[in-house]
This record gives C-alpha cells, sequence and structure tokens, in this order.
C-alpha cells in the first residue's frame, strides 16, 4: 500500500488513560503499515489554545487587533509563532488527521477547540475572499475523523436520549473543518469506556486497529456540494 | 425592579471591537436599571482554558488523573485554584449569565470553551450520580442567554446556506449549558458586522440594549423536560 502521512491529535491529561491506549493503538496499527505517524499530544507539549495577541511578533495592526487578519498576515509572511508553523506543516503534509479527545460539554475539549482556532489559518486552509473552501478548498485530498470517547452511553445521544442524536452534536464540528475542503470519514465513537467491561474496551480498542487498516478505502461522510448553497 | 446579579463573560481580545462595544452597552443599560454588573474579561484576565493537571494543588488520584473527579474534589474540599474560585463564585451568584464572544469554527472560542470546561464543575453546577441536572439542577433559577457576532451574514446560517440552521449549531451548546439547569433564552445574534453600514450597527448596539430592559420577563426557549428521556 501507498506509504501515506497521518496526523494524530491528541487532546488528553493522562498517557494511562482509554484515549491514551486509543492514541497507541492507533500509533501502532498505522505504523505496521508502514504509514508516518505523528502526534501533538497538546497537553504534553503545553499547546497554548488561546487566540491571543501576544502569540504574534509584530503586528499588521496594532491600533486594531483582529485574530484572523494577524493570523493569515503571520503564515503570509512566515512570521508565526515556532509552535504554531510547526503544528502548520504537520497539517499541511497529513493524507489522514485524527482528532482523539474525551468529549467536554457535548464538543471539542478547549485545548483541541483552540488548535483549530489557531492552527487552520485562513488564506493557508481556507480562503474566503477567493472562494477557495468547502469543496473547492486547498485540502480536499486530506481525510479527517473524530475518535472519540464519551461518559454517556450510547442511549444518551440517540433521538429519545437527552443530548440528542449524535450526528446533529457533530454537526458543527464536521462542518466547520470541512470549511478547508477536509473530507470527513465517519466518527469513531467510544461510548461510556468507563461503564462497560474489560473484554468490552479490549473490542473497541480492536476495532479500531481494524478500522484504520482499511481507513484509506473509505467513502467519506456525504455533504451538499457547496455550488448548491445560496451565496 | 428587582436588583439582579449579572455576570457578563467576555472574549474578544480588542476592547475596540464591536464585541467590545456590545459588552460596554450590555454593562451601561443593566447597571442604569440598578442591577450588579460583573464582567469577566477572559483574555484580559488571562484566563487560562486549558484542563491541565498543574492547576490542582493535591491530587486525588495522582497515579491516573480524570480531570472531572479532580476538579469535583477540589471544589468539594476547597482547594480550587483561587481563578476558579472566584469565577465559580460568580456563577454561583448570577442571575443571569450573558456569554458576549464573536464565533469561532461555527462555535465557541477556545478561551471560553475552557472557561465552561472548568467552571462548570460537576457536584457544583450538576450532579449526575444524584441526578440533579437539566430541569432538576441547581442553576433553574438562572438565565443565560448566548450574545455572538458572526463573519457571515445572515443566509449563511440559513437552511439554504453552507454552515446550516443557527439554531443546529447551538444546540450543542445550549443543550450542554442545560445540563446545570439553566433557563436558556433566545440567543442575541449579530450577524457580520463586518460587512454592514455604521448606521446598522448602531441599531444594532441599541436593539440590545433595549432587549437587556426588559430581558427579565421572557420566556425561556423551551426544551423537553428531563424526565421524558431514556433513561
Ligand atoms: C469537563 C468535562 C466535560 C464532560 N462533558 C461530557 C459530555 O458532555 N458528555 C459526556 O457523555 N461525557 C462528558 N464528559 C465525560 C468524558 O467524556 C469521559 O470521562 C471520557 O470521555 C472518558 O474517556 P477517558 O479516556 O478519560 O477514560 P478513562 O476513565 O481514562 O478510561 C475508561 C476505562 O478504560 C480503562 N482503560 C484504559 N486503558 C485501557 C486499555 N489499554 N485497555 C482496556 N481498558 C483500558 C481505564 O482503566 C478505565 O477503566 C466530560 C468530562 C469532562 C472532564
Ligand atoms: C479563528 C476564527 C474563526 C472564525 N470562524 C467563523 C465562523 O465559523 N463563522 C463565521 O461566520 N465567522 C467566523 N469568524 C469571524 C468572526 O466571527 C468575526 O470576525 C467576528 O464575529 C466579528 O466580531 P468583532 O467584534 O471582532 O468585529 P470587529 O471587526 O471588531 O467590528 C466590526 C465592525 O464594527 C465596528 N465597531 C466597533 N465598535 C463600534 C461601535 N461602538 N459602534 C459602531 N460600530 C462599531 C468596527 O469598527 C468594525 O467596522 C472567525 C474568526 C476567527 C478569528
Ligand atoms: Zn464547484
Ligand atoms: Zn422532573
Amino acid at each position: 500500500m501507498e506509504k501515506k502521512n497521518v496526523l494524530i491529535v491528541y487532546a488528553h491529561q493522562e498517557p494511562k488513560s482509554f484515549n491514551g491506549a486509543l492514541r497507541d493503538v492507533a500509533v501502532s496499527a498505522l505504523e505496521e503499515d508502514g504509514h508516518d505517524v505523528y502526534v501533538s499530544d497538546l497537553y504534553a507539549m503545553k499547546f497554548d489554545p488561546v487566540a491571543s495577541r501576544n502569540i504574534f511578533k509584530d503586528l499588521k495592526d496594532p491600533n486594531y487587533f483582529n485574530f484572523q487578519n494577524e493570523l493569515s498576515h503571520a503564515a503570509d509572511t512566515g512570521q508565526l509563532a515556532d509552535d504554531l508553523d510547526r503544528e502548520m506543516k504537520k497539517i499541511l503534509q497529513a493524507d489522514l488527521i485524527i482528532l482523539q479527545f474525551p468529549m467536554y460539554w457535548l464538543g471539542l475539549p478547549a485545548i483541541l477547540k483552540g488548535w483549530i482556532d489557531k492552527c487552520f489559518a485562513e488564506r493557508v486552509c481556507f480562503d474566503t475572499t477567493n472562494m477557495k473552501w468547502y469543496d473547492h478548498g486547498p485540502f480536499v485530498n486530506k481525510k479527517l475523523v473524530l475518535s472519540f470517547t464519551t461518559g454517556g452511553s450510547a442511549s444518551y445521544f440517540s433521538n429519545t436520549g437527552v443530548f440528542g442524536d449524535m450526528d446533529v452534536l457533530l454537526w458543527p464540528i464536521h462542518n466547520s473543518l470541512r470549511v478547508t475542503g477536509l473530507q470527513v470519514l465517519a466518527p469513531q465513537i467510544f461510548y461510556a469506556p468507563g461503564e462497560i467491561a474489560s473484554d468490552d474496551r479490549k473490542r473497541m480498542l480492536d476495532g479500531w486497529r481494524e478500522r484504520l487498516r482499511d481507513i484509506w478505502k473509505e467513502d467519506p461522510l456525504p455533504f451538499v456540494h457547496i455550488d448548491n448553497f445560496d451565496p
């Protein structure tokens, strides 16, 4: 099989956690298949998710701070802070991005949300002024999968469950990341690993390992093509 | 009118921004009506949104870090880090919480997401083991409103727009905050303030000021009562 680049963005504080085990399984499965795997271990890296003005060496407009403009400007002029520069290079190289995280408040932990806020810079990862986004975005050849754990069991995330349908909860994440053109694969969801038997957890880990073997052949989730929406 | 406590959680880097103006309008409207207003200016406070293990003075289980458990433990034993202790006190006092932010990636900026991740501690703000959540949660007498700006115009957030219906995008935020019992008021949305005429922006600011005068009389958004969902 063709050698691919994979970026795993991992957002858990505890290496012994189930998320830690899921990361390890992914790294070993993908490396056994000969792929190059990069892990951004956000807590261990002390990644700073805050979109603060202090991350820029020089400001395009010091009198009126606009994060999006400053981020594009820094990317354009090669003046990105070192950590963001490194992360963006990993993103640009990746054929597949795996976001590995525990669900927090029906969404991403802040450290991972801020990784997106700061690393997916306009003009590098999408360009709305030139309509290079969604199906015309720069990342149409990249794949992304959300791989995450929950505290609640699957029934909480159903139509008759209190958190509501999981697809609806994931829509803002999926649809915003698609701005870059990314192909979104079906999410890999591990419901309530803390509430189940050890054997079932082992089966979950094996299932993830198996899926990763053939993930390259998967069709992405279907989305309506950008040209069909109101301008 | 009865005097109320209002907490405005404000997440913008630039005081001169439209979000800054919206915060100022809210503070002055509410104070003119005699209410007590507290502002958490997250960037100015250098609020750290990361759910890291370093924020705890002593750990309940140093060998297996679990953020939710450590947060509840610290709250129970009065060992919360000072900044979190202050924020939680403001939350507990508030009759109305206003989250004031620019939309980032169809959701909350990381600094605000992390404020939720870290300040809404289990056992203080909800308690799943004793089923004190949603309509039986401790915050049933508090109100919350999302007040935010977008880059895209309203048509982007419609059924025929590329971001999709706004209510669907807000659902994960609203439905997760409701875990505490909070009454969610209709969101206050300022579409594309950067793309419109100065007069229209003035009208937006006036509209927000007017709404705040009578916000106490508003009915919250309707949600299905917790007892009707699958256990
Ligand atoms: C701020 C916050 C907000 C939250 N919001 C939500 C929410 O909105 N909805 C929701 O459903 N949940 C929520 N949660 C709960 C959270 O999603 C879960 O606690 C988390 O997903 C569990 O994953 P973990 O990796 O931390 O599990 P862990 O607790 O680390 O692990 C679960 C089990 O797996 C075992 N394990 C570890 N490694 C292995 C291995 N190699 N093989 C077999 N077993 C192993 C562990 O020993 C443990 O028994 C929230 C939590 C926090 C802190
Ligand atoms: C990381 C990131 C992700 C983003 N993701 C999205 C997304 O998913 N969807 C989306 O739609 N947008 C997105 N945006 C855009 C963002 O939501 C908007 O840029 C933001 O909401 C605009 O609000 P602001 O306060 O920054 O506006 P500003 O640019 O500060 O202000 C807008 C205008 O208001 C004027 N103004 C300021 N004060 C006053 C006043 N007192 N009276 C009258 N006029 C005034 C200003 O001069 C300016 O002309 C994103 C931005 C970033 C940085
Ligand atoms: Zn096209
Ligand atoms: Zn009831």
